[in-house]
This record gives C-alpha cells, sequence and structure tokens, in this order.
C-alpha cells in the first residue's frame, strides 16, 4: 500500500498543503541533461519552463503536417481516444498518440525532449499520457483552473509529484487567443479540494463537474504569494513548454479567429508508475493514464526532418 | 423619415458595407479641443484612444469610493436599471448613473472627458446611455464580438455614427483578467448581421440571441485588415478609454482572482438624436437609450476631488 501524501476530495473543506516531493529530482551522475543551473532555478522557482527554439522553422513546419496527416487519417476513427466536438463531427483531441502514430512515437523518444524530462525527474521515464489538441477559433472554450497531479493522483494513482508535462505549441500563441495560464509558484503547494465522495453513484455526472476543482480562497493566496502574476505561456509556434504535474494552470476561452494546435507528452518517472487511484473511484482507461508494458524510453538522437513517416505521408 | 444607411438583420446573408459617416467630425471653429493631431490620426486608424494618466491617483480613488458607495446604495433597489447576477442577489450593472447619482453627473459632464468627445464628434454632445460595471473574478464571463452602433442603430434608431463611448477602468486591466479587445480600425466597416427579424414573435427569446451577431468571415477579414493584431485595452486603475461606436469589441471571460470595474458614459452627438429603430422592434426602454429631455452637456470645469456629494458620502 503506497502512502497518500496528498489527499483530495474526502472533506468538506478545502486545505492547501506543502508540496512533500522535490520539484527537480536531483541525480547528478546518471543525468548531466541540457538544462542549465539557470534554467533549473527557473524551473524550481516558476514551475515551468518555456523555449522558443527548441525546434528549427522547419522541423515545425513537418510537426504541423504531421498533425494534420493524423487529424485526416482519424477523421472516421471512432475509437474513445479520438474525442470530437460534442454536435459535430469534427475531431478535437486524438489521445495515444505515442503509440498510434510512428511518427509521433519516435517524437516522443526525441532526446532533445526526453533529455529535458529526464533532468527534472532524475530518473529514466516514460509516456503517461499524450495527445494532440486542434482547437478552432471564434469558439474555443475556456478551462478552469486546475492542478493535473491532483486529478492523477486521485483517479489515476499517481503517487507523486514526479512528473513533466511538455507541449509542443503549433500555433502561435497571442494573449488573445486564450494561451495557457499559470500560476508561477503554485507546483509548490497541494491544493487539497472539497466535495466528499458521494456514497452511491446518485447523480454522479452532475457531481463530477465539482470534484477536483480548487477553491477561490485558495487560488488567490497562490496568486497572491506570486505576487499577482499570471504568467502566460506566449509565443510563435514551435515553442515548447515545460510544466510540473502540479503546478496551477487554466486557459480562457479562444474568441479570436486563431485556431490553436498543440501536441501533448506526459513524462513521467519510471519510478512513479500509477498504482490504485487515491480514492474508491476505478482506474481510468488506458488511454487516459498509462499502465500497460511500461519500458523506460531509450531516447533517440535524432533530427524530425529524418523521421521516415514523413516521406510515407507525403 | 431618417434613410438607413446600415441595415441589418434583414437578409439570410452577412455583409460588410463601407462605413458612410467621418470617423472624426472636424468642426475646427467651435472645438479645437485637447486631442493633438496626433492622436486625432490615432483615432482616425484605429478607432479607439486610451489615455493612462487623464485623471491623477487621488481622483481614481475618490472615484472607486463614489462606485462602492452607488452600489451600496442600490443593494437593494430593484429597478429595472439595476442589473444582477442571475442566481444570486449582486448587483452587476447599474444604469442611468449620470441621471440617478449627482457625483455620476457630474463626471459625465467633467470638461476633460465632454471636450474630448465634443472634438471627435464636431458637435456638442449628450448622454445616450451610461452605467457603472461591477465583474467579480474567476467567473467573469466573455462577451462575444459586437459592434455597438449595429445595436444602436437596429434597436434604438441611431442614425449615423457619430457617437464615442468612454469607459473609466476603476481596476488594474492585465492581460489576464478579461481585458477589453479591439480590432484596430473595423471601425472602417459595417458588418451587417444575418437573422431576418422572425414573422411573429414565436421563440422570440431563442431568436434574439443570434441577432446582431457578426459572423466568422467578416471578422476574420477584420483582424486580416488590422494585420493580425487584436489590441487589448490593459492599464493601470484610471485609464480612460475612448473608443468609436462601431469598432468591433469583445472580452474573454476573466478567472483570475481579479474583479474588474468601470464606469461608462455613451457620448453622441446632438445632431444624431435616436429616431424610431431601423427595425420592426419596439424601441428598448429609456434606460438603455436616452430619448426624454435631451440637452446638449454644459461642460463642468472642476476637479473631481471637489464635487460635493463625496463629502456627504464620507
Amino acid at each position: 500500500m503506497v502512502a497518500d501524501l496528498y489527499s483530495s476530495r474526502i472533506s468538506k473543506e478545502a486545505k492547501m498543503i506543502r508540496r512533500q516531493d522535490d520539484v527537480i529530482h536531483k541525480n547528478s551522475e546518471l543525468f548531466q541533461g541540457p538544462l542549465s543551473a539557470e534554467d533549473l532555478k527557473t524551473y524550481e522557482r516558476n514551475g515551468y519552463l518555456l523555449f522558443k527554439d527548441l525546434f528549427s522553422k522547419e522541423d515545425i513546419q513537418v510537426l504541423k503536417e504531421e498533425l494534420r496527416h493524423v487529424m485526416e487519417l482519424n477523421k472516421n476513427n471512432n475509437s474513445e481516444d479520438v474525442i470530437r466536438e460534442p454536435g459535430s463531427n469534427e475531431v478535437r483531441s486524438i489521445f495515444e498518440i505515442h503509440k498510434n502514430s510512428e511518427f509521433f512515437e519516435r517524437l516522443s523518444k526525441n532526446k532533445k525532449l526526453v533529455s529535458i524530462a529526464q533532468q527534472l525527474l532524475g530518473s529514466q521515464v516514460y509516456i503517461t499520457q499524450s495527445r494532440i489538441n486542434f482547437k478552432p477559433g471564434f469558439k474555443g472554450k475556456e478551462f478552469y483552473w486546475h492542478s493535473d497531479f491532483e486529478t492523477w493522483h486521485v483517479e489515476d494513482g499517481m503517487p507523486n509529484m514526479r512528473a513533466v508535462s511538455c507541449s509542443i505549441v503549433l500555433t502561435d500563441n497571442h494573449e488573445f487567443n486564450g494561451p495557457l495560464m499559470l500560476i508561477p509558484g503554485s507546483h509548490k503547494w497541494y491544493v487539497s479540494c472539497s466535495g466528499e465522495t458521494p456514497e452511491n453513484n446518485y447523480k454522479q455526472s452532475l457531481q463530477k463537474q465539482e470534484l477536483g476543482v480548487p477553491d477561490e480562497n485558495s487560488l488567490k493566496t497562490l496568486v497572491d504569494q506570486a505576487g499577482g502574476r499570471i504568467d502566460r505561456a506566449t509565443g510563435p509556434a514551435g515553442s515548447v513548454l515545460f510544466f510540473d504535474s502540479n503546478i496551477m494552470h487554466a486557459s480562457s476561452g479562444n474568441i479570436s479567429p486563431f485556431s490553436r494546435s498543440n501536441v501533448f507528452f506526459v513524462f513521467n518517472s519510471i519510478e512513479n508508475q500509477l498504482t490504485n487511484p487515491f480514492s474508491d473511484a476505478n482506474p481510468r482507461p488506458e488511454f487516459l493514464a498509462n499502465r500497460k508494458n511500461i519500458q523506460p524510453i531509450k531516447p533517440l538522437d535524432e533530427s524530425i526532418i529524418s523521421v521516415p513517416s514523413l516521406v510515407e505521408s507525403k
């Protein structure tokens, strides 16, 4: 039985708990890694790092074409890991792309990305969730404040804060098209959310929307501690964002004409594999939380452009 | 019968029409005004002007206190010009404050504001609508793209584009708490909205939501013409924004902890008074569109701080 360091959704009161885990899991012998001491300090302090030129313009072009290609391929795919807009046939997200697409499988092993994850997590890593997202302009919905870790812990059984999300943004992110917002430093606190799990499943769907939502007082405190700062991950297409599993983040709606798309990998430490959920809930499906055949990634030291699947798709 | 230069909501097709009216109504003899040639060029080009220091810090403090005072006074006022949040008792907007509050009446006549409106509109001016808004943090709703003039023309019978809105922002406007967004240059085009007025009033409320909403193609064209720009009216508390009645504007939701409040006056040219609506609709109520006892404003050349009502309210 793994200890529950971060209980949530068990009380009527919300509560802020100090983070129990390191932010950076130092393992200097195994992984020197590409991040500078300055990068590491910034990540430790803010809980995220934004790189504007990890990939070349040509790389980004290839990525965009591959995204279009995968979207096209899955147009008529009705499996549960392809998410469509309610009321229309349009594909919005495709999960498990590190398994279902050779190009994105290789990208998820790309040394540029993996070595950063390894350095932050101080161990070998694997992908616990992946997806590509496509959000059209004009009607992009807001995504309220949340810590991914809260859900991954309670619903998926992730024991510790030792995972990092990597988002490769394939469209220009402006202030006005709903960029990801992050509260710097919020990764150092765990907001235990209110909402007792109902005794039976009656009106479960109604209850569910209220589970895992941080309370306004805790959010205010986190923003106050950040000196009133709420950072936005804006930047040109191709920017790569690494952010801690527990950082409080959100995005506003997007009513601009500019659509948004990105590739999303969650790297988890091989020493932090999923156990039983820290709640009475059943584990969520494999496409949201990988449990099967977990192997540490062997990084591929190659250019994106050389990946063979691109040639096939042309 | 006044000619309808800007018909809308009469066809199934949306359409972009070139603006028929001047942006700046020059009347150099009567109103030299406080705006520089540079200011006027900027307003002509962008359709708005943002001033960050029209009022002093002390002025802003007084404004904030008066706003709080008026909100408090109207807590239990159930008249139709006090708008409450659905499902709660909280006051969100108070209309007609240039009539119902001595402080805001005097503010609406303040020479600093009125002389700018006169210079832009080339005539004497009056207030066609006023309000104060209070929007709490965390749950601020988005306001989709619209031209105020489209509504004022079709529903209120404003004949020409010869009105200017003045918004005095009483809270800091950040990129992340849903600032007003404006498409620069969009005031030079009129987007005639689709949506035929239904023959009978059946399901009127359902129809209504779709009336006066610009189509996505026109919005795309307007943003393209602006070189992809969407400007945001960010700035410290006390910033004053003047924007053309026909500029396309919107705001995203506000899920930050920071509330937003502002005072809003619409100055209309005395030569552009409301006639019958340019549609079959009945005129909207007086609190949304002033028609009664219209008199040109006589500007008051006084400091905000000296206004007597403040002394009373302390």
